[in-house]
Order: structure tokens, then C-alpha cells, then sequence
């Protein structure tokens, strides 16, 4: 996780860095990070079938926000597969949090997510893929651990093109063992307006939050735990 | 690659598999291997936007012939990112096998394509993903050798609630070190009528094969070196 663009002084172009951005708190941040870092960011927010479709709209507004170069929307039909609370009607997105791994995991897509982050990076040249998983996902979600971003990134050096002939990828995962409050902070530090970000896993078309969700939940204890304003957009405030 | 269904005598219920099936020649000879293992098949076709639309409709047809269970669909735009002669209609598909990776190379085309299996694999209940890489492409295809897969494999016992839980998966390659003319004389055995199966990367409308492109000149090969009449139907024949 060494890899820096170098963009000063004009002398060297930016590096390309892909951004898996889907409008939460979590990712807005890392595309802030990434950024600061001087990449020149593709954000990829990737429509998987899921119910908060308020959070892809807030993908673009937090794109144009945060000065990503490019914005790239890629559907893949999961929803059809069903096995999770977020892309299956029949199951109920849970208004507490719960030990063990929660029935909004999808299978499988931080792997799908990754996997499209990387072909698209082949594509422009990039070696750097950003993706927002953190310590507090990690407690439930298998995909959210430092062990598999690990296997992703080796897998990735294996799988492509660029990775054969040497130029490898770096996966960053810069939250990964920050907490919310960690978070908010720096995204406040790097000028990220949270207002314009969706959480909520049952998010209004107004993208105006439950407050009640498991992601509702954590977002607004980062805040309280920074001692910071919660800026969301309730439904019911 | 130990895994083996039980379904004999009807004392335990046949263990279900995700296959990736594109509707050619080899992944139509990797369904037929796993049902002769006695797994209970789901046929998995991704439609990234591949020219070759007629493989999609063969698939169909080889789920159908093969006897699987169930057939899904799932589509991926790939094909606004470019980077392929098989997304990209400004790329030409090349008439002669080229040394290194060739130009229909699709980034991270199998990394996606496991990764969607990898999902559909756990909302099933399946521990067990079959596809149809072979040793001919791992000549120029990064993500079609052992490494790759053996990678893979890791990676999705990481990923996955299943993995986490111990109920670890195995991802099949069987004709990973088989020539064509191997692959096509098991396929036979196992009663594949390949005049079904399209590999063209240009076939017509109708499922017709150029009979110049790569994917044609190495189907070709197997049957010549097999001794066995070729079956395909050419668009010029």
C-alpha cells in the first residue's frame, strides 16, 4: 500500500487510481483520501440489484463532489439470485445489530465489486484500486477483512495482463481498521459533506434515511463518538 | 478436487455445483463432467458484452442438452469499458494464433465471471464451481492458469459466510491440462453433440463459424488431431 501518485509540480502525470464509490459515508471518504493522495480517480459504483438504489444517486453527487476525473455505473443482476436482506424482497433488512454475520451480507460482492473495479483498471492503465471496508463492517462480513483484501490483491496480480508483465496492483483499503468516528473525522478533514452521502440501507427516493437500520446505526454512532454534528437526512427529523 | 456428489441408490440428495457455461466447446464438455460426477448443475451464463452473441444462445441449448438443472443468465456491462476485441468494436478479432496475450484477452473476464458463480454458489448451497479454462488458452490467457485458480480458490473461502464457516469451496478446472483433441474425445464419450456448442468469436446470427478466428483455427485442431470429423457449422461451408 506504498504506491503514490505523483502529480507535483507538473512534472509527472497523475497516476490513475480506480474507486469503488456507492454513495455512503465510507467510500465518499476513501475517494477524499484518495484523492489528497493525488490520484486522478475513476469512481465505479456498481448496481448490484440493490434495494437502496438512493445511495446510487448519491454516487454521482458524491463523484462530482469530490473531483473524481470519471464516473462509471455498472449493472450486474444479483438481485435475481436473492440470499440477502439488501436484494431480496422477501427478507427484511434487521433494525438491530446482531452477532454473527447479518442477513444484508451479499454474497460474494465485494469479490463481484473488486473483480469489475480490476478489469476496469486494466483498462485505463490504473495499478490501484480503492475500496471503503472497514473494522466495523469487518466484525460481520466475511469480505471485509484485511485477509481477504490480501488474497485479492494476489489473485489480481495473477489474473490479468498487467499483472503478468510485472506492473502489479495494490489494493487500499484505507478504513480498514479505523472506526467511524476515525472516519468522520478525517473526511471532515478532507472536506467531505456528509449531508450528501446515503447510508441507509432503506433509504427514502429522496434518499432521506430510516435511522433505524444497522448502517443507519453505526453511521450516526461515528458521529456521536467524534463529538461531531450528524448532518444525515432523516426521513422522520 | 476430491469433491464427489453422492447420489447413489437415492439415499442422499445429489450435491449441487455452479457450472460456467458459455455455450462452447469446452465449457459444454465441463458440464458434462460434472453430471457424470453425479452433481446437480446450474448452469451459469454472463453476458459481458461479448460480440458473440450466438455462444449466449447456445448456451441455452447445451444447459438443455446437458441436463441441468437450472440455467441463469446473468448480464455484466463489460462492454463500455473496452479494452477487448471481444467487447470492442473498434478492435478486430485476429485471424492467426499470435504469441503472448492476444488482443480478445477480456480484463479480468474470469475473475468476474467465478465471482458471480462464487455468489450464485452460496445463495445454492453449493460448495463445488466447475469451468472450462484449458491448458491450449493458458498459453496467452493469465486467467486461465493453475495459479489463477488454485488463487481463486483461497480467495473464496475468504470471501464467503460459507468459507468462514468451514464449509469450504472447490473451484473444478478439469480441462486445465487437457489438450483440444483430449477435451473433445471425452466430450464425446460423455454424449456431447458439439454441432450444438459455438465457439466462433464471430459466428453469424444463426451460430455459423468464420472458421478463421482464433477460437475456430484451435477448435478445429482438436477434432483434426482426435481423428474425429468436425461437426461445427461454418458460416462458408
Amino acid at each position: 500500500m506504498s504506491t503514490e501518485a505523483m502529480n507535483t509540480e507538473g512534472l509527472q502525470q497523475a497516476a490513475r487510481a480506480v474507486v469503488l464509490v456507492s454513495g455512503g459515508l465510507d467510500s465518499a471518504t476513501v475517494l477524499a483520501i484518495a484523492r489528497s493522495q493525488g490520484f486522478e480517480c475513476y469512481a465505479l459504483s456498481v448496481d448490484y440489484g440493490q434495494r437502496h438504489k438512493a445511495e446510487l444517486e448519491a454516487s454521482k453527487r458524491v463523484a462530482t463532489m469530490l473531483g473524481a476525473h470519471a464516473h462509471r455505473q455498472v449493472h450486474v443482476d444479483l438481485g435475481s439470485m436473492g440470499g440477502s436482506a439488501l436484494t431480496d424482497a422477501g427478507i427484511a433488512v434487521p433494525e438491530s445489530i446482531e452477532p454473527g454475520i447479518p442477513v444484508t451480507y451479499v454474497p460474494a460482492r465485494n469479490t463481484i465489486m473488486l473483480s469489475i473495479a480490476l478489469g476496469w483498471a486494466e483498462v485505463l492503465g490504473a495499478r490501484d484500486i480503492f475500496l471503503g471496508v472497514n473494522a466495523v463492517d469487518y466484525s460481520g462480513y466475511p469480505d471485509c477483512r484485511p485477509e481477504f483484501i490480501a488474497a485479492f490483491e494476489t489473485l489480481a496480480n495473477l489474473a490479468t495482463r498487467a499483472g503478468v508483465q510485472g506492473r502489479g496492483f495494490t489494493i487500499h483499503a484505507p478504513l480498514l481498521r479505523m472506526s467511524k468516528a476515525e472516519i468522520v473525522t478525517r473526511g471532515l478533514a478532507l472536506g467531505v459533506d456528509y449531508a450528501q452521502t446515503v447510508s441507509c440501507y432503506q433509504a427514502d427516493d429522496e434518499g432521506r434515511a430510516c435511522g433505524r437500520c444497522d448502517a443507519c446505526r453505526l453511521r450516526s454512532m461515528g458521529f456521536n463518538e467524534a463529538g461531531l454534528p450528524d448532518p444525515t437526512r432523516y426521513a422522520n427529523a
